[in-house]
């Protein structure tokens, strides 16, 4: 007798679909078979039921100086959750003088009693000094195991030497590295020629941050990450010209991951040529691409090179936050809302579009992502004693994209007027359910800090 | 109750890694869970449980002019299930003015009887006339859905013309195609000039099968398929430059798989320059490489640019038929024993050696061979309601490998002497124990026909 | 005192641009030199005086089933001289069982008496028997040390197996290789299919000519030149993907020379699309590629990687003789004229246009080819004891391009309406002036065969 | 009657072999002929006849710290001439707060009076501020057109904004740029790494510089200069990873030459595990690499890919200058001699070889490095009106290597006992004999500044 049972759904994971029933007792997955009894039935005929999908990237309640991103702890959670997403991975930024422990409990604090899922948290390493070097450690033990590295944005990146030394001290440590690959300077130099030029708009910005120097970041990274033979997982990578510089990696056998995200797959530069400043709603970093870019990062997901679909959720409001750039594109805030649309997206262009197989859908969705920064298998599975996150999803239900209905705290979605055929229609996290027929019935603060464990050898 | 429950395992498939039981009913899995009860329990404490192996890539009792490769269909598949694997696919080669369904019936009935697991059959495409390509769809239908291509071997091989008609025809039913990818003439020139210069030992047969050539049959291959839209599987490729011709092709987003084979892994060309005629032991189309192709394929394997590890089993007895090439290496029988090995092999040089995770291991031996030709989820996968195929693996046990304590049916092995750490000791096919503390205790002729379906649109 | 000096010009060479005269003694350049006397002065002032030009790739008079190109040696060669080309190399090409050795003796006889300028001839292997093998000794030292290598035309292609034989033969004797590379059995599989879907229109022959089928005859025929260690010149690369594979081979260290056309620089696939049969004009093989691959072979004439500039001219009446493939396309005699229009054309659009330097015009139009097919320094220079082949350039004059004045024999020009800025005024031949204001006034049959010598070691 | 004529000589210029005369009038060439009759004849029968080398890379009275580089300007020159090199560019580097034309001015200063042959000047740019870039123009102006960049050495080198300012401004004045390409930050954390775990020898030396941190700079270089449409010459490039950098940027169709130098051609890594302190006197930068990175750089430049062969000239005392660097392998002054040995080195291990053509031999160590910087065709040229710079070079002579014998003020040669066979025998500068049976005989300060033109559209 199970605490509850998920009956007669097509059981979709990574390994295989097939009909059954998923058992949870104790909010773990007890048992998967069929004719499964539980206290509580819930009746999946006809429905998808999947592990709960990790989103390894997201930035709620973001500082980025004078503004704050627009989704707080609950309503970016509650978002999630209702977009079928059960655990995220937010990021802790130690301030000058703190210390990474002290950094995390920090951000710990700011999340408790707020998530509604689970969430771990990335330590952001934008120093190098010796005596942050020696805190990796504690950062690992403390449940911090991946660290977050940006070769751009002013206060954040790391020179190459700086890198260089964070990824010898993770490889030391089985720390993890994701890494943001742009070309600071000539970021830099570019914003500053189209601002004297007086060239303002948001459809300067994806001018400002060419692929090309994308792919160079790219190429630099590897073979920094070479010398010091550091695993590292790279970044929400947009562009066709960054996967070469990948397979060149790989070629020389070297480790290397690859995130994605929805936008890269399904929007592209065309966007910032909207009228007025409507462009400024597709300001993020890297910035939407070419149209071939897209192919190329939708066949690079199907053959396995790219490996993960993370959003680098990170909204600010159109109206009041974006407007910060009305007279300068590169005060614009960058990133765009993304973490409750995830999952719908990728099942509607990929899996019905026959793009991606269902195992592949829930590989990059939910098991990799976990794998990949050592929340696996409690996340990312239908495994027994797994966490019993699960998505019911209605493969046949319609739903219009909108901000007006979606749970985001922003006002507006980039894909605004699109509709998607499938739809996560309950969510049980750690064997509760939490989302019933799209809204969210959970209570804020029930989420848990989930910690991330470091590399083992096999780096998989 | 189940019919049989594998109890306290760990359970290791391509998606997690769990502690647990399985139950068995009716020859499938009936359930994974904890506390499962059977009529019939096999304690799995301490043992790793996975899905059966699926070896894509056998040829047993296979007719190579005047001999006949050693393992018939009873001696191999005993051999195979001894090593882990529950499933393997051979091939049905249609004679001249034979139908492929014909030819499909004809090796069916040399297997039925003899097969002691369950097997498929790939359809051996030889000729690209009209009415064979019209055949295509019957042999679908009747179970035979992928199909061998040759672009070596003078009664086999199919030239540019005919390969673009059968890659065409493949395409617009859904067949599945696996491709042997060496230059033809490049091998004949040289092998020619070989014989003429007097070079008639073994040493000489990779001279006359260099990686560039492989490597320019794979580009030319995906040439010609990107013609046709056609997916393709690449067979046993062996080396880096093979590997950078698949790169090539996934750059301008072509769908391309990779076999590779334990002996392009572990062994390299220095083999060919034993003393005598050893040599002949590892003559093999294509040759083992250089140690720089070994890792490469390591990696890629690690990677995921490499999906399926089969064995191109195809054992001739060293003292009596590969001596038919004593004095000219070109008639020396082609091909090497390895269907026992491979699971052991992989889990030794991959698992423990830190190159491959758990959830990597069993996906190229199980999940992906059998994915990749269309027969998943029923077997390569511990889902439930698939065959209840199970390896129980115990990871400490030492065995030396020998030929004189193998199974197969051939009086050299290729590790000789090696030892690998970790073997299975208990299988079962269909829920039935056929290998308990290593030997086979099950019957002749239990094994099933397994029909391969069609692709889907998804490719996957 | 010099025979005839032309004085005050501007010389302009592969090596560097000066002012001076040249004095010719015996119809060699007997010095450069300022204030030389001859008998006869040539006023060259604000002009250019460059070597005679040489086109190492024409098809006059040449047999095409039941048509024949429709410049003869007379009335191409005068084309020629008339654009300030003074040497071009033709084919000879053996009949079934007619030695290299007669078929050239019965191809010079052929052009004896008609030709204008001095020619040579590359020899055509369309055959690799061990007897044709042995003769291209004997066709060396005849003065036909170029073979030309057809990898397409029924008639005309070697395999690969023939390739290598051939490609070992010259490299046993320093024969130097041209080679048509393209697909043959992808060409004849999609003319089949284009006519079996009722695609008969010329617009059909850029699609059932692919440039990465030609890429893909490119690889193949370095990795065959690769085993045999033999340097090869490809004749006319159309596009990116080939030059793609030429620095791939270089990457191995390997030799390899690239000749494009000016075609294949100014013309592209959209000439095609040209109304009724219009498109006909432009069938030629490889075909008119994209704006992307004139690009790549612009850039890579600067850069040094592509070598020469010829013209495989090889023109037909389109009122006439294109027509024979009205009702199918692959019944138009492929081929265009352009022997009269390259060394305008090329210092229009390169030098004018700022792609090339005058230095690179010079080496790619004259001094390379002579050198890449053993003419040099005889041929293709300015150095004292050469041939006083020299043209005088005005680089002010602007020539409208017409059929109708220009003087190929045919009924259309590629160009027609053009303008080149820049054109020959005045041409010598051996000292003698042969072309005077843009008209002939030489006499037919003067022109003489120079043999082309074989390889050094030096391979330039 | 000329004033000077070398007569009966084999001439070798970059377009041709040619036997003949030239004759020299006020110091630069005026002919070239047959019977050319002067006041004086120098009989060149038997001998070559070539263009004055030209050396675009030396660093002579170079202050590096507390030490300055062991030639002056008449040393280095008189060791130049001797070997055939009859012009230089060495390099202005502005001091703090010093202007550019003033810094020209004052190097000018240094030389004047010292040099025996002529000389240019590149202009060290080591900072990008708007005052030094405002006075880019001037310096072209005033004779310095070329720009040496730094991308290494931590007074020197150029952040990626600052190159991609520079970068910018050389393009926008047609301003040449010599790019040294190699990652500062890697080399700096390699060397700390080194010395950290006490590894102070100079077999550390190539340890820290890896060939791939070499590419990368390359890579990122081309990556920037792409964004400003800059052609760049890479200086020194050492390793096939850098070439494969380059070839991937003319597949963009980008504008970039290769510049190398005798010792990466001729010597490998190998010579830092010579005995004791040895290895020092191999201590430069780039360091020696493989032997597969000399085949690469061979390959490279007998196809065109690298255009230049220079010899970074730049010796340093071994007993008393090495030394600096004994307990610390960074502190060793990095540079070698080389600018007597180059045109002998090339003509041996290149054209008696078969590597090169004589033609190439020119073209790379004569004619390109002119025509690269600005100095064509007055330089590198055997054209009329060029100066009167000419090597009388005897193909038979054989010279033993050797510091006791050679004119390098230093007291290590690289290439210590090896045999030249070839050697310059006679050199004239502007119709002046300055060497004479290989004895300088011309006098201190009598060489001239000559001023390098800015590019033209062209770019060649």
């Amino acid at each position: 007798m199970f605490d509850r049972v998920v009956s007669n759904g097509l059981i979709v994971t990574a390994e295989a679909t097939c009909r059954g029933d998923v058992g949870i007792a104790d909010g773990r997955i007890a048992a998967i078979g069929t004719g499964l009894v539980g206290r509580e039935v819930i009746d999946a005929s006809g429905m998808l039921v999947l592990p709960g999908a990790v989103d390894e990237h997201v930035h709620l309640q973001m500082p980025l100086g004078d503004l704050i991103s627009s989704d707080d702890f609950t309503t970016g959670t509650v978002a999630a959750a209702c977009g079928g997403t059960t655990t995220v991975i937010d990021f802790a930024e130690p301030r000058p003088g703190q210390s990474l422990v002290e950094a995390l409990a920090e951000r710990r604090a700011e999340a408790e009693g707020r998530v509604v899922i689970d969430y771990g948290l990335h330590m952001t390493l934008c120093r190098a000094d010796d005596q942050t070097l020696a805190e990796v450690p504690a950062s690992i033990e403390s449940g911090a195991a991946s660290f977050k590295l940006y070769m751009a944005y002013d206060r954040l990146r790391l020179g190459d030497g700086d890198l260089l030394r964070v990824l010898a001290a993770l490889r030391a440590h089985g720390g993890r590295a994701l890494v943001h690959a742009e070309n600071h300077h000539a970021i830099a130099y570019l914003t500053a020629q189209a601002l004297a030029e007086g060239r303002t708009g948001p459809e300067n910005h994806p001018r400002t941050r060419p692929a090309l120097m994308e792919a160079e970041a790219v190429h630099r990274l590897l073979a920094l990450a070479w010398l010091t033979d550091t695993p590292v997982v790279l970044a929400h990578l947009s562009c066709a010209l960054g996967l070469e510089a990948v397979r060149a990696a790989r070629a020389r056998n070297q480790r290397v991951w690859v995130e994605t995200c929805p936008q890269y797959l399904l929007l592209d530069e065309q966007e910032y040529h909207r009228p007025g400043f409507e462009g400024a709603k597709f300001v993020m970093a890297p910035p939407l691409r070419s149209e071939a870019d897209r192919a190329a990062l939708w066949a690079g997901l199907a053959a396995g090179e790219v490996d993960t679909v993370a959003t680098d959720h990170c909204p600010f409001f159109y109206a009041t936050q974006k407007t910060r750039g009305l007279a300068d594109f590169s005060r614009i805030p960058g990133g765009a809302p993304g973490v409750e649309t995830r999952l719908a997206l990728l099942y509607t262009y990929g899996v019905r579009s026959g793009r991606l197989s269902p195992q592949r859908w829930v590989e990059v969705c939910c098991t990799h992502p976990a794998r990949r920064f050592g929340l696996a298998p409690r996340k990312g599975t239908l495994s027994v004693g797994a966490d019993a996150d699960l998505v019911i999803f209605d493969p046949e239900r319609r739903v219009p994209l909108s901000y007006r209905t979606l749970h985001q705290n922003v006002d507006y979605c980039p894909y605004e007027g699109w509709e998607v055929h499938g739809y996560p229609i309950l969510v049980l996290s750690r064997g509760e359910v939490i989302v019933r027929d799209g809204e969210f019935v959970g209570t804020a603060g029930r989420g848990r800090f989930v910690p991330t464990a470091p590399m083992e050898s096999d780096g998989d």
